[in-house]
């Protein structure tokens, strides 16, 4: 067991009060991150083509997204010195992990969004 | 193929901008819905309870939290006719259905948060 004042590195514990994890969990559980790294899960891709397949993110939060994704080395750029010139980003090894917990969620969503409607409907 | 235009109840998709799962992925990845689900799976708790489980989550964030996840159909409140009135909170079957999912979200950020961690101090 794990305490706020005994955090150890080796013991994360998102149910811990001050564990990185929790802001780990904030991040990967983020609509954007989901559907961004679900765009990747084929492949390498540029900006305009992940921003197609999320329809409707801004380029903004696309931009804010893939530079966290990248900061916490689950997504790579890579810059081709062509010219024009082709950025793309892609999955690291970590990022690849990601890809089936959040497919599980999206499939959750995806299965369960008429029990839910159902749910709030029955709320009036 | 689903398209904005084209929005169909029986095909969601959270890739889709005005999907309503795009909406309950946001719901279902926060931290405090992650960990509070986590807090019901052994069984019905009081406020209390999940209270000191999700250490350091405050009376208005968990009180928001569990009245989404009510309002959602995930969990169910039973106020029982005592003095003092004794009120639990319960997954419900299709709360549970959201176990695994979340657990393996939780398990991914405890596996792979040195990972991250590393990934941020090689970038400075």
């Amino acid at each position: 067991m794990t305490t706020t004042d005994t955090l150890d590195p080796l013991v994360w514990d998102p149910y811990v009060r001050d564990c990185p994890t929790r802001a780990l969990l904030d991040r990967i559980g983020d609509r954007w991150t989901v559907l961004v790294i679900g765009a990747l899960a084929d492949g390498p891709q540029r900006f305009s083509q992940i921003a197609r397949r999320v329809d409707g993110v801004s380029q903004k939060m696309l931009t804010q997204t893939l530079r966290a994704l990248e900061a916490d080395g689950l997504v790579t750029r890579t810059q081709y010195p062509e010219i024009p010139p082709r950025v793309e980003y892609e999955l690291t090894a970590v990022g690849h992990t990601l890809r089936d917990p959040l497919r599980a969620l999206e499939e959750w969503a995806v299965t369960h969004m008429p029990a839910v409607l159902a749910a709030r409907a029955a709320r009036g």
